[in-house]
């Protein structure tokens, strides 16, 4: 007997960017099922630090009353839409950072779905059918997402580790293998800079990978957990001035998983690069942080820098095959999801103090509906 | 009988930024010549705007007494270093913005010699070999250069046309093989900005490789000449406000040829672009003009900016078989080479007032030596 899907969903929201750490327990309306929709009841959702920048207006304003976010989501299905062909009630799934999209353009019909012009985000973002419909994110009862941006979640992956592979992992694994032609990456240098969230991650599948890993931070004082998690190398670049000399011509990529990009020396950086090969950053800094510029700093390898958006459903897929046979994981810290501890988590995770990714638990004993 | 190599060559000089538009007659002590460098006398020289950003210390001081520029040298080999094996005295060579480099590290052995980190630039540069002595280029008698360097020119092709291929013609060659997979680019859309120098041989060349090409210019004032240039479609981006909404998820590549990056409106060109492919910067702006970017702007494309340098030995070959294979060939104004001659073309190529390219002639009459 399939379980009902209540009209009105609960959530931890924030009415206004001012109560950015202050998310109340609220009930609102769900969107509508459109055909092609999965309706999850939530288990588990990580604390990306979108979410921080969302509810702090970093990026836009906020776009309805009561925002609820929210993107590494895992959860069960309850219903299905008609035309749902991949799901069924009962399965494990994950959503993550977006939700919808026109499923017609060459983007969605190339494993590009994530790059629809018309994608949806999973919270504060206007649905692509639900007219007007502005999304609501997961720390809630319940999720709806178009199937094509739902994924299955392997058996024997708890939810609490798989929840930020949906965000997190996806951004830093799709640039590694997108830059690096393909898993395969035996023999390749590849630096990640900034052991957080995305790094902590980015190393792990860098190393998977087989490539040769280089972490850099700006001190030691993470050098022996980024070794831990699969760097072969690591630099302090605030105490080893020389580094760029040491490592010249060495890069195949670097992938910039820090949230900022103030005092980030672009140009050294740039400068240990191969050439014709890429500086790709998917930390996602405050709209007003900007790198200048100039064609010189690129000049002397070909360089380019860029960015990168989340991951094909594809690639979901083969990050999960490939976190399954290395025994990739996010390093977790588990807080039951309520008033106090989304307080505490946003806090303590906008003050850096996450060694590396909440992931907020116990939805049954949060939520009534 | 070989000619004898004078000890001194002859050229046209600048002593200091504040007279960049007044060259001089001068002579100079030649670089001495290594074993594997090849001697020209010069026949033709292109003016590069490089020359006018060098000669007016937009990008370093001029590093030496009587500078002389100008790095789209032909000539004839008069005489050979004793580890020269490809060229022998009467061929006809070319040579490009870059005249040595190591010959040892793995870009030089990767055909990427012209990114080998102690290459020497054609003029006021360092030589590699030369101990301290600074370079000259080709508004002169003669030029040496190592034969890494050096590109043989095909019988049927007159130097002044070949001479704009050695700089302008290579910079845009090689950005659109590297980036569009090789030189067979059917079914590839390629957008080349600017109609200059650079852009109107970059049209040639995309067109020459089967693309689809598409000229940006700021208006229409040269939409008739870009189409005859190889051109498929032209936008006038100052008149068509909303011609990037026409080309969503179009551009496989796009080439930035102008000589600034003031006003250009990266934002808008990397919305046009299809997903994971790159906007290129060739044209060198004065050092300080910078392009602000965020992460943001790449972000929904998967976008990346980068910039590319010259081409190798290899790329160079490939160039002059497409150009005789497709009758590519840069639109040039001759000067007989001269004081009066020098300054003028300087002034107006600052001034914009070339359609596309000035080539220096008659050496034999300006040069006793």
């Amino acid at each position: 007997m399939p379980e009902a899907v209540p009209d009105q969903f609960q959530g931890f929201a924030v009415d206004k960017k001012e109560n950015w750490n202050r998310p109340k327990l609220t009930s609102y309306d769900r969107k509508p099922i459109n055909a092609h929709d999965v309706v999850l009841k939530n288990e588990t959702c990580g604390l990306c630090y979108s979410d921080i920048h969302t509810v702090q207006a970093n990026w836009s304003p906020i776009a309805r009353d009561n925002l609820v976010v929210g993107h590494e989501i895992v959860g069960k299905v309850i219903a299905v839409g008609d035309k749902v062909t991949e799901f069924k009630i009962g399965d494990r799934v994950g959503i993550g950072a977006a939700s919808s999209s026109c499923r017609e353009c060459n983007r969605c019909k190339s494993d590009n779905e994530q790059y629809c012009k018309t994608q949806a985000a999973t919270y504060n973002s206007k649905d692509v059918r639900s007219d007007g419909y502005v999304t609501q994110g997961g720390y809630s009862s319940h999720s709806i997402a178009d199937e094509l941006f739902c994924f299955k979640i392997p058996d024997d992956l708890p939810s609490k580790y798989a929840s930020p592979l949906m965000c997190a992992g996806i951004t830093v694994f799709s640039p590694l293998i997108r830059n690096l032609g393909g898993a395969d990456a035996k023999g390749k240098n590849v630096g990640i800079i900034g052991i957080g969230g995305l790094g902590h991650l980015a190393l792990q599948f860098a190393n998977a990978m087989g490539a040769n890993v280089v972490a850099f931070s700006r001190s030691s004082s993470k050098k022996q957990q980024a070794l831990e998690l699969g760097a072969h190398e690591f630099i302090a670049t605030g105490e080893d001035k020389d580094w760029a000399e040491k490592y010249d011509d060495y890069f195949d990529l670097i992938l910039n998983c820090a949230s900022g990009v103030d005092g980030l020396n672009l140009e050294e950086y740039l400068s240990v690069l191969k050439v014709d090969k890429k500086f790709v950053s998917v930390g996602l800094p405050p709209v007003e942080e900007k790198f200048e510029v100039s064609p010189f700093t690129f000049l002397k390898q070909g360089a380019s820098f860029g960015s990168s958006l989340l991951g094909s459903k594809a690639e979901v897929q083969q990050m999960l095959d490939i976190a399954a046979k290395h025994n990739v994981k996010p390093m977790i810290e588990e807080i039951p999801i309520s008033e106090e501890n989304c307080a505490k988590a946003l806090d303590r995770c906008e003050a850096g103090d996450v060694r590396y990714r909440f992931v907020f638990t116990d939805f049954d004993k949060a939520f009534t509906a």
